[in-house]
């Protein structure tokens, strides 16, 4: 293990959060609010603390996929352990924890809150919230990745580390430029939502946030209902962009570069757009059938929360825990599918999804013909059997880990349903649950300091898709050879 | 696909169903109940059917994996749709779908009910109901195996399809001697626990029937309060005898043939009765520091849950739905755990179970070391690849059919909770759930026809570990090349 280039990578991490801390402080400087202190000294703070420890002295940077997993795990815990403190030194969230939670919930764009009352919060506050969705859905380790020169054969570890789905790989030859390529895309995406959302005669500060919100496929909303008081036109905008974030990168870049056809074939845009579709439909059906909405209600309703829970956004315009039980399904099923590999959104991922199936399928055709050796194929190219084995076993890690965390949360002694979707909302980065307490009308904060920290754990572990998180807490991973 | 030695395999199935019946016939007769008719008409019209469809003519009597899955999936959906003929005939389950589901969860083992009370029913119809659980619990190709001659080679598949666990070998090098060593000693252990609460001073006809409950680990009690009525003595001899059918009857055989040593060496059993130990003491320790409960009083009721819900046999001497959370978590993850391979109890089974934790240690030891290739080992030798892919394939396609059943259930409008163990007691053979509708003083009268029939696949889903069934859903499989 080599501490040191850890170390270094880390204070670069932390210097970075410092300074991206300064722009919520213009915010609050521009709205005249008194809170410019409780962004000031985590910001000096930060600066001063990530520089010592970049500046670590080392000869070997060598570094592997294990340090890889743990720069990226490590770096994730403690952004988000000082993220929170503009929230806690402004009492802004009187409790610790709470703050804690509410950034981890920003940072792996889950979007779960503790607050009851969001409208309460200061601009630059809200500003800081919205910002952790959107620097937490392509990742600051890609960031750093982008901004700065770096040995390139080993930066390839931070990259898988940080980004999601059961393969990643290069855009192009160097880490670097993917990393570039990847949060232009980002960034000129979320400008186009902006502009899209002040159109729609929302404010600078609400297309902003909102966008953030978007964009990381995070939710958190500046209304207590969320964006339901957003005109349909924005509204739209909205479920739609949900959707363009929920795609995988790779694609915008392919369409970048000219290659539509190559773009369109997609087999994983294919399911995504299928699924969406379908879901839409059924679930509109339904509505009208059972709750007497018109069609466009209906089409309205469910296009917009299916788009926010299959990217596991989490933005509502309606209370769906009120829907009829198919409905409810529906959306709890997508909950687990999640968006694309290579997106923002959480979730286990379509192409996951797809190649599980596949192999299941393999599987039952091997009882049948135990003799024929057959490969599997997706996006057009066979798949190598060591993602396939990794897709498996992230599989039935994902659901001992959702089950381990519903058990511990359930000490609280809420209802079954409550304990149950309040652990899936968390674990696939979604956000509100299926139940009154945490529904998309209710919050997280009647739950104890000790399940809030396990929730915490929990998204985590669902943003960044499990490794970098259990590996610190395995011991041989910290040896020294 | 060999559809004519299907069709004469079944006709063998359906005759011994012919035959088995003669035996509460005989009962019911013996206490002189007016019911003879009801066992009568089934008796002949199977011994007919049996007998006809044996005598089909083929030339051509090989057969693969394939028709392995497909027979003993159809024997045990027409054994039951059958079985259920008697209850129905004589409208002591009034309800012909009431009478399938009870016949389903006696030949599966389940031991899930939709009586409410149990004690109405005649001493032929009880004796009938456990003796399904004494039939179903080693199963009933696996008796055809060993008492019909037939071409060697073959029958391996039909042994493979019907037993439980990862890997099913044979114990001696002929199929049909390893059927009679099984038979015999399922046989020569209810035998001896029929002479034991013979000893604790029950009836016969109470040590026989619930012998045979004990015996397939199935739980039909003949008593309201399932055995919390028997006194202190015989509940620890049917609490152990839980325990003795929960282990890999090669065990056993390993002890017939002297190997005491290699016997005692089996992995699974270690980490059967290690599990069995833990569950124990520590539900123990929480009765006794929560509920007040003695010493004495602890151990005892936690013994006997332990021992009946891993085994998943379902029997119960106090309400565990009273018991506090942690307690039932414990129960909760038993459920899934379930008793060794090769042994007549359910659930996912301790050997999947270690295989699937080795696999995804050895999944996260690649990620750390990605150029070590390493091979899983289990009860002291190499574990074959195809194995591993196969125990990661059953895990995901269970928690698919599990949440499949479960989200098909709820459309009852039950609460969560209820679907939730309802679903889990169905697929993993256990029985009670954890609610009061559902618990282990509650039954299933009150699901819908269309969700006693689902909760029957799911059922029969968990008794034959998935493939049978789902094989049947295959249209390729019943193509005829």
């Amino acid at each position: 293990m080599n501490y040191k280039i850890i170390i270094r990578i880390l204070g670069r991490i932390l210097f970075l959060e410092g300074l991206l801390l300064i722009i919520p402080l213009i915010v609050s400087l521009v709205y005249k609010e008194n809170i410019y202190l409780s962004f000031l000294i985590p910001i000096i703070f930060l600066l001063i603390l990530g520089f010592s420890l970049s500046m670590v002295k080392t000869d070997n940077r060598n570094f592997y996929a294990k340090e890889g997993f743990v720069i990226v795990g490590l770096s994730w815990i403690l952004m988000s352990i000082f993220g929170a403190f503009p929230f806690f030194i402004s009492q802004e969230i009187p409790s610790y924890v709470d703050a804690l939670f509410e950034t981890v919930s920003g940072f792996t764009t889950t979007g779960a809150t503790i607050l009851s009352n969001v409208e309460s919060l200061s601009k630059g506050m809200n500003f800081w919230r919205c910002f952790t969705h959107w620097i937490g859905g392509m990742g600051v380790l890609v960031f750093i990745l982008a901004i700065l020169p770096s040995s390139e054969g080993q930066n390839i570890h931070l990259l898988k580390a940080e980004s999601t789905g059961p393969q990643v790989g290069k855009l192009v030859s160097k880490v670097r430029f993917t990393a570039r390529i990847l949060y232009l895309i980002y960034f000129a995406l979320t400008l186009v939502e902006i502009i899209l959302l002040l159109l729609g005669g929302r404010s600078l500060y609400d297309s902003i946030c909102t966008s953030f919100a978007t964009a990381g496929t995070g939710g958190f909303g500046l209304y207590n209902d969320s964006i339901a008081s957003f005109n349909l036109y924005c509204q739209i905008v909205i479920g739609i962009f949900m959707l363009i974030f929920g795609v995988n990168f790779n694609i915008y870049y392919l369409l970048l570069i000219g290659k539509v056809k190559q773009a369109l074939k997609s087999e994983e845009l294919r399911w995504y757009l299928g699924i969406v579709t379908f879901s839409i439909v059924s679930i509109a059906i339904n509505l009208v059938l059972t709750l007497d909405y018109s069609i466009e209600n209906a089409v309205n309703q469910s296009f917009f929360q299916v788009s926010s829970i299959i990217t596991t956004t989490g933005f509502s315009n309606c209370d769906f825990n009120l829907w009829p039980s198919f409905s409810k399904f529906i959306l709890f099923i997508l909950m687990f599918i999640g968006a694309c590999a290579g997106s923002t959104g959480g979730g286990i991922k379509i192409s996951r999804i797809v190649i599980l199936f596949k192999s299941l399928k393999r599987e039952v055709n091997r009882l049948i013909h135990p003799n024929i050796v057959s490969h599997i194929k997706f996006e057009g190219e066979t798949v190598d059997e060591n993602v396939i084995k990794g897709v498996n076993s992230y599989f039935a890690l994902l659901v001992f880990l959702f089950i381990s965390t519903f058990v511990l949360i359930s000490f609280d002694g809420k209802d079954l349903a409550t304990n149950f979707t309040a652990a899936a909302a968390c674990i696939n980065n979604i956000g509100p649950g299926l139940t009154t307490i945490v529904g998309p009308m209710g919050n997280f904060s009647s739950f104890s300091v000790f399940s809030k920290i396990i929730l915490s754990l929990s998204m985590l572990i669902g943003r960044l898709e499990i490794y970098p998180i259990i590996m610190l807490f395995i011991p041989k991973v910290w040896s020294k050879r």
